[in-house]
Parts: structure tokens; C-alpha cells; sequence
């Protein structure tokens, strides 16, 4: 990861504590817990909807599907970017209209995209022409975007090769469509989760447009413009503030592709990271022989148990103690399971308090994305994450 | 990993169809689904015990805490590792004495301690000061074993130093216990989950004989060693067979120890591994550009789902279609969920055939271990692993 010297100002706001925050030392839990912010997802929502302008938001429900979060977004006139049968359930069952809600995923079992068309979604990811096939049996007619690879990406949690496909098959993916009888209406791609400032974008947008035009000289009229996610969090490094990110975003694609008729951003950590933290708890602090540079600290929530986003050390959360003021060193970071691979941060230990003791409160800011779901049903026994929601 | 030639016949009945394969084949599943045979957990107990002779089995409820598992487990007289206070409810909610349960987590909540003692477990494992204080406050007088580092392990899932003390610490660890009013009784160590031969013990054996020897010359009256687990299941990579393998463990014990008291071990995946087999069924197979040297095939079960022994493709699972007879190709295997950490084999991609379409059966085998509880609770929207117990 860089260190990344901010152009803009930091918010204050995220260095401050939050509400989630004081509300964690208040009160006692007796296992690993994710309080939510609700309010502070709705604040999240109008800033980036203030830079994004005309583009439509459809939120990653992925990245956290409390009820709560779907039911203020609804009321918000927020769209919905759908994973699974089970995520359009859910936005529909609280009041989500089927035309605001995609179905994102490039990888769909057949019988979840007749489900989906027949409870009134229309539109489509695909990268492959299997998918497609499966598309235009289940859901004929359906308006389909193509998800495109992109190289060069600058996010914090890299994307693989997983999803999209290469520019030269998009095209004949959209010939394709076509002769299936589907609708193929634009381009998806995603510029990698936690991209930190939006002139990293400005690489993959180059990329995108060239398939854009070379889509349209095709004779395919495309009419959306799928951005993606890629909207960061605080996580310690500065990144830019939401409003002017999206709005700058928006700009870079003013430049590249003119006047596209519909933009929509899928944002799922930018959106809602910032909203939750999570009141953890320290079982022990040990060395493992007198010459070791690094204390271990180990506490009751780990990979397996909410914060699977510390594989390979990708995302490196925040912290607080009642400790903060005290003198502190390098620790290596262990979740509570007896998997010997449940280790957080190992290979860059964190700064921590050297009194900490077990016991002691641990407060893990901003993770309100991509935590609660991770969660394992009962690894080595230990229950998933509890959810508090703080109320309006 | 290390391509291994047997020095020992392989066993037929780990390539032949099992019961739970065949019962894969003959039904429909409409979720991921792992089918469990306890009539196969039972013999493989047998033929470890033929091997370790009078060391007492002590099952790693880890490995997979099914109620039906548990329950035959205590019916056979076995012993039970437990990692968290839920394992030994469980545990002791299916008939299994508190003398036949150790709480072998070094890391613990002191409430846990307090609820164990209470419910009548006496031995508790420790690498840490603070962890002896706690179990002293909580469970005083309790026995305690001290868990060791070791190096050089040759096992598949290697072991980070996340858990045990340097050799020159743990009787400074014993001494502590004595003044603590706790009893010292042995020392633990693990060899590394899927060891595949009972001769990678050695020098991990020679590790700790040394320890041994070295508390003993310090007056600790040592009577209980806990070889751990490490006992090897079959992942395609010949593995010695379970009697000879344990067998060969004992001797190489007795050749460094000589006569000790009480000798456990903790099998866990290799107890429970071969008994299991997950129903999945594949989602899409496609290409990314044309000039792509491999498939890639895309499964309903994926790294959050239950596969999460894929990461850094530490495990390999071997798999069974309905077209293995047709013409096979070198293919990328990933999960279905929108996260693009969840590919399975990318690096080490897999031999599969080069027809396989969505809607195809997938058989995952030997997978009774470290699957089914590592699932999220609802990562995506996809449901956890689903599991059917086959009867007697």
C-alpha cells in the first residue's frame, strides 16, 4: 500500500469520534459487535450524490445488507446493485422498486435470473456468452450491460481477473446479445475497491471510452454507463472528501465520453465503511521469546469471525483504546481461533498501546463495509458478529 | 507443495466412489450442499486408534462440530479438543464427560475459563503469562499444558508463530504455573495441519523431546504429552495410510520419550476429511480474450461459502464430474460471489473437462473438514453450506 500524501483536505470528521464510537464506550458488550450509523449513511448518500449529479446511485448491497441500510436508501430514492437472488429479496421486500435494482453479478445460476426478470428486474451484468444464453432463456428481451477488464488499477483491495471481459470480445459479446434478442445497452467495469483519489480513475476511464466508441462506431447505440464502485473509506491514509471525489469523477467522464444518457455508480464501501464500528475485546498480550521485536495482541474477532478484508493485510482498519494517551510499540494483530492462519496484521505490525491488557475494550473504526456478512457461522465455535443499529 | 512419491502403497478406497459421492449422484441439491457419513468418521477413529495404541483421542471439534459426528465420537469413547466455550457446550450437550474435554485454545476469554472450570474441565492449554493468570483466577489449580513453537514444519497449511512459546521460555511458563497454585503437567505442540508422513515428525519430535528433557532436569514432573494433530487426509497427493501413519508417530514418541505417562493426540481433518463430500454445481465456464490460455469456470461454492481452505490454494480438493472420461484442460476455478479475492486456483490452475457447462453437477471430495462452519453467515446473500447427515 502507498502512503499517499493528500491533496485535499482531510475531513475532520472522520478523525473525530463518531457516534458509533461513544456509543461502544458506553455501553458493554459481550461479543464482538457492529454498531451501525444510519444517519451517517444517509449523510454519506446526499455528499456523494452531490458530486455525482445526474448519475444514479445504486448501492452494492453486498457490502452491507442490514435491513436498516436498504429501508433508509429506499426512502432516499437510491437504486440497488443486487449480488444474488437473496439480495433482491430483500431490497424488494423493503420497498425497493424492481426497476431500481440491477443485478450486478456476471455470475448467475439460471434459475435466479427467472426469478429476477419475472419479479420485474430488467437489468443484466454479463462478460461471457454462456451467461448471455442463459440471459436471453430466462430473462428474454432483458437489457444487458457487458463488463469490461481493466488493467492498471491503483485500489487498495486489487481487483483480479475474475470479472469482465477483454476489450476485444466486448463487442462481439453485444453482437451477440443481439442475436439472442437482448438489449445491449452499455458498459460496466470496476476501477478496484478503496481507489483512494479519483484522478486514479483516469487510466481505466482512457481504457473504457476507447471500447465505448469502438461499441458505438460497431453500430451498437449505447446508452449507460456503468462506473462501478471504487469509493473509499478512511482507513488512516488520507483520501478525498466524497463530494468533490464524485464530482471529479463525473468530470473525467464529461472529458472522455461526452454526453452519455445515463451514468450509474455502484458505491458499497464508500457509502457505508464510515458508518459502522465494531466494540471488540483484548484476550491476550504476550511475547513469544525474550529476543521478539513484536508483542502479540489477540483479540475476539478476527478473519473468520468479520474481518476477512485483512487477508493479505489489504484493508488496515483504525483503532482505539482507553490506552491511546499511554506509551505504545509495534504489535503483530491475532484473532481468537485456533486457525493458525487467523492473523491480522503480521507482516506490517500495528502501533498499539504497550499497557494493553486483556480484557481492555478494542474499538475497530470504520467498518461498517464488509464485515457482518463475512462473518462465519460458527467457526471454532465462536458466534458471527452481533449488529446494534443506533436509531434516528 | 512438494509433489510426493509414496513410499507406501496408496489406499484403493480414497479413490474408489464413496457413499457420500454416490449419494451426490443420485440426488438434486439446490444449494451447495456437504453430505457427511458417520459410519466413515467411525472406521477412520478405529484405524487411528489401531495405530496410537494407548495414546487417548482427543477429536478437534473444530474440524467440523456436527452433532451426529460429536455424538457417535462419544459413543466410541473418544476425547475432545474444544477451542471456545460453544464447543464444550456442545461437547457436553451430547453426553461427553468434562474429564474427556480439554480446553486447547491458548487463547482465552476469562469468563470462558470460569464457565469450563465450572462445568468441570480441568485441563487447559497456555503459552502466556497472562494466560496462566487468567486460568489461576478462574480455574485455580487446574492442570495446564504448555504449548511450544515449532519450526520446520513440512505440513500443507503451514503454522505461524501465532501460537505457542519459544523453547526457552515454556519452563519459565511452568515455573510461573507452580507459583500460580496450577499444575504443569505436560507440553503440547503441533506439527502442522496435513502432514502427509509420519517421518515429517521428526524433527519436530526432536524439538520437543529436548523441552522435555530440559523441564524435567528442572524438576517439572511432566506426565501428559500432546502430540496435536496433523494427521493428513486425502487431497489427491499420496498419503500414508491412517494405522501405519500413527503407528510410525508412536514409535518415533517412544524411540525420544520413552515410557510417558499420557500420551493425546487431536485429529481433527484427519478424522473427519474423508467422510465428507460437497454437491455444487458449476455457474459458467468462459473465456476472457481469445488469446487466454486457460477456461475459466466459475462454481455456486466459492472461498466465503465454505472453500476457505483455498486461500493462498493451500488445500487442493480433488473433484468429480459427469464428463471426467471426456478431453480435459488446464481451468481457473472460482466462487460465485461478486468478490474478486474469491478465485480458488488460479496459480496451480486445475485439470477439468473441457465441456463442462453451467448447470453441471460438481462433486468436491474428501471435504468432512474445515468447511461447513468456516461458511459466512450470508456473504453475497449465498446461504451457508448446507449439510445432510447420511444415516447408519
Amino acid at each position: 500500500m502507498n502512503a499517499y500524501v493528500a491533496e485535499f483536505p482531510a475531513r475532520d470528521s472522520v478523525r473525530r469520534e463518531s457516534r458509533v464510537e461513544t456509543f461502544i464506550r458506553q455501553n458493554d458488550f459481550d461479543r464482538p459487535t457492529l454498531v451501525l450509523d444510519i444517519d451517517r449513511v444517509a449523510d454519506q448518500f446526499h455528499a456523494l450524490k452531490a458530486g455525482l449529479g445526474r448519475a444514479r446511485i445504486h448501492y452494492a448491497v453486498k457490502a452491507n445488507p442490514q435491513r436498516e441500510i436498504i429501508e433508509r436508501l429506499v426512502h432516499l430514492g437510491s437504486g440497488f446493485d443486487a449480488a444474488s437472488r437473496a439480495e433482491i429479496e430483500l431490497c424488494l421486500s423493503l420497498g425497493a422498486h424492481p426497476d431500481h435494482i440491477s443485478f450486478g453479478n456476471t455470475v448467475k445460476k439460471a434459475r435466479d435470473i427467472a426469478f429476477a426478470w419475472n419479479a420485474g428486474v430488467t437489468l443484466f451484468a454479463a462478460d461471457a456468452e454462456q451467461e448471455l444464453e442463459k440471459i436471453a432463456e430466462h430473462a428474454p428481451g432483458a437489457d444487458v450491460y457487458i463488463r469490461l477488464i481493466v488493467d492498471a488499477s491503483e485500489a487498495d483491495w486489487p481487483l483480479s481477473r475474475k470479472f469482465g471481459v477483454a476489450r476485444e470480445g466486448a463487442i462481439r459479446l453485444m453482437d451477440y446479445a443481439v442475436s439472442l434478442g437482448l438489449a445491449p445497452v452499455g458498459l460496466s467495469f470496476h476501477v478496484g475497491s478503496q481507489t483512494k483519489r479519483a484522478e486514479m480513475w483516469t487510466a481505466t476511464l482512457d481504457q473504457v471510452a476507447a471500447v465505448w466508441q469502438a461499441a458505438r462506431d460497431a453500430g451498437h447505440d449505447l446508452r449507460l454507463l456503468n462506473i462501478g464502485g471504487g469509493f473509499p473509506a478512511f482507513y488512516g491514509e488520507e483520501i478525498q472528501g466524497p463530494t468533490s471525489y464524485a464530482a471529479r469523477v463525473m468530470q473525467l467522464i464529461a472529458e472522455r465520453f461526452g454526453d452519455v444518457p445515463e451514468i450509474m455508480a455502484e458505491p458499497g464501501r464508500g457509502l457505508v465503511a464510515e458508518a459502522g464500528a465494531i466494540a471488540a475485546e483484548v484476550l491476550l498480550v504476550s511475547r513469544k521469546s525474550d529476543n521478539d521485536m513484536h508483542r502479540w495482541v489477540y483479540l475476539d474477532i478476527g478473519k473468520f469471525s468479520g474481518l476477512a478484508e485483512t487477508m493479505d493485510e489489504a484493508i488496515r482498519y483504525q483503532f482505539l483504546t482507553e490506552r491511546d494517551h499511554e506509551l505504545s510499540g509495534p504489535c503483530i494483530l491475532a484473532g481468537p481461533s485456533c486457525d493458525s492462519a487467523d492473523v491480522l496484521y503480521e507482516k506490517r505490525p500495528v502501533d498499539l498501546p504497550l499497557g494493553l491488557r486483556a480484557g481492555d475494550r478494542f474499538i475497530i473504526r470504520n467498518c461498517g463495509a464488509y464485515t457482518s456478512t463475512y462473518a462465519s457461522i460458527g467457526f471454532n465455535g465462536f458466534p458471527p458478529l452481533d449488529v446494534v443499529v443506533l436509531g434516528d
